[in-house]
């Protein structure tokens, strides 16, 4: 992005590096700060794409540049810890410009079905459209609630929100993706025209499913974090049960978990005091999904063990469940507080609510 | 289409037209053949669309233009059904092409998969790309199905295949459209810029989803000539039942049906004698299938009567479900006569019948 206009370059090169243990020599990745003044920096002309042509993307080309010691960003071979740091910044707020772009995408499609006559009628009051409408508003209810869930757990100085933010940015990059599509066939064949200004947010918002970490890749990233974390938890339990004395706790609370799941009662987990009353039919759906997940999960780890990182096809299903759960619980949190505090769009938000937990379980 | 460049015109205008009934005068739409020849034809800009720009498309302005009565297309007022059968011919072989595009497409994909290597492997190997490349095939193979089906019975010369040419431009242009945006998916950045040609066939795919018959309508078309027929058939049960004697074969199948149902039992249709036997588990799904939603129709049909017309939410639901067994049908159909020929391909034929059959049911 921006190399044919950028004076400073954030580069990531392979570099030699001696392990001080083994004395061998590897290439690893070194993250450098190089500015064009150094010499040595070429770019080629600004690729055409799809969309997003207000950014200008170019190949940047280096020869010869000599970049000093102290450009060296990190510690020379920690290149793509770095790169991770800046792709785990760069997802936190796009929740929150996707559902910007979702509301504006659905008031054009609200102003288009209320007057446009199709029929003999305005095409608002066909279930077809309406149904499009209802999607495209429960899409973007869910997208902005996960905006403002990650907006508060950093403002409350939360310094751990990578996997919420990766989810966010799945869920708001492919529901908004959703969300264009559905308004431009909704207008129809004016949807595909220039004129009415649709087809080029839906062509700006292509990239979004692939830049700062692919949702392919998010989606493994998101499910392996989970397993990591789960990893630990287990092998927590495998130490415990080698002295059994010393963790009579945690052993007691795996054997009564594990046996109220065999005979079909869940975790026991409850949101009951969390939820507002109006929603306890949700809240029960996402403790039920919830209680699935945890257990499959668990199947999972124990049959794959670390092997788990090579079933890509199991870890895409196992991040889709995190993402449903995860919206489930941002939502229900979310229409809680408006019926709590009975904001004026309450019974709307406890609608939509409703409307995803019913949907998702 | 072409409204800037063309010299004939089929144009379709309200014209007022007296009922010989009532001596009522009420507007009709009647279809002309206008020759830009005739004078006082004008046409605005090429519109600038998204996509398919080597196609002109422009608004044509009609002022004063005198039409002889010899250029009425069909007779005065029967304009509506000449614009119906202008796009149920264009639908026919809407699902070849596609399958054609889907096929490149896939070309494309393979063999970036096959080249690029990220993480130190060649992607291919990894499962998530699999299952991207495998769901892609599957899409291409079951458009293609319907496209021979469907040119199969024009050939033998069946005149009524309106219904099965809507469901495969329904599912084509669906399937068309995921396989290119899973292809630009799988090439990630490099899928985004023109360069690639993807997104170019991306763009101009869009438009196969809304013209000739958007497919929100055609889903409405396809469920509601279903039911059509359907509803036939139950007036002619209950004219049976008035007149128990006279129709006593259609009374008793019809009774044995339900009994079958109230059992569990199923319709009692089988395909094994017409399907290959190493597909057998796949006809006798497609059957229960067809079992359920034949169940699931009658009872809407009883419960809304006429008014299933209003039914949209339900109607797209009907014609999902029969848009999948069509497709379980071709596909069913076609590997049958891959493996009874014994053809190359038979084994993949059969393993993506059987995949597509296992998805859908």
């Amino acid at each position: 992005s921006n190399g044919g206009l950028a004076e400073i370059f954030t580069v990531f090169a392979k570099t030699p590096l001696r392990d001080e243990a083994t004395g061998e020599v590897k290439d690893k990745i070194t993250a450098f700060v190089v500015e064009r003044a150094f010499g040595g920096v070429t770019h080629g002309p600004p690729e055409k794409k799809m969309g997003i042509r207000a950014s200008n993307t170019a190949e940047v080309h280096f020869e010869g540049v000599r970049v000093p010691a102290e450009n060296v960003l990190g510690a020379p071979g920690s290149g793509f810890k770095v790169a991770m740091n800046i792709l785990n910044n760069g997802r936190f707020g796009m929740a929150a410009a996707l559902a910007g772009t979702m509301r504006g995408l659905l008031a054009k499609a609200v102003d288009h079905a209320a007057n446009r006559t199709q029929f003999g009628d305005k095409i608002h009051n066909f279930g077809a459209i309406q149904e499009k409408l209802a999607h495209m508003a429960l899409l973007q209810y869910v997208t902005e609630s996960m905006a403002y869930a990650i907006s508060a757990n950093m403002d409350r100085g939360a310094p751990d929100f990578q996997i919420e933010a990766a989810i966010s940015k799945i869920f708001g990059s492919e529901a908004a993706w959703t969300v264009a599509d559905e308004c431009i066939q909704l207008l129809g064949g004016m949807g595909f025209m220039k004129e009415a200004g649709v087809e080029r947010v839906m062509r700006d918002l292509r990239i979004f499913r692939i830049f700062e970490g692919t949702n392919d890749i998010l989606r493994l990233f998101v499910a392996l974090n989970g397993f990591q974390l789960l990893g630990i938890q287990l092998r927590g339990l495998q130490k415990a049960l080698k002295q059994p004395l010393g963790n009579a706790g945690l052993l007691a609370g795996e054997a009564a978990r594990r046996l109220r799941r065999k005979a079909g009662l869940g975790s026991g987990l409850s949101l009951r005091e969390y939820v507002h009353p109006d929603l306890q039919e949700s809240a029960h759906k996402t403790v039920q999904c919830l209680d699935l997940f945890a257990e499959t999960a668990d199947a999972l780890l124990l049959k794959h063990g670390k092997k788990i990182v090579d079933e890509q096809f199991v870890l895409k299903r196992v991040a889709d469940g995190a993402i449903d759960i995860y919206a489930m619980a941002v939502v229900l949190s979310r229409a809680s507080r408006a019926l709590s505090q009975g904001l004026p769009a309450a019974q709307h938000e406890r609608l939509l609510c409703d409307t995803w937990c019913q949907e998702v379980s």
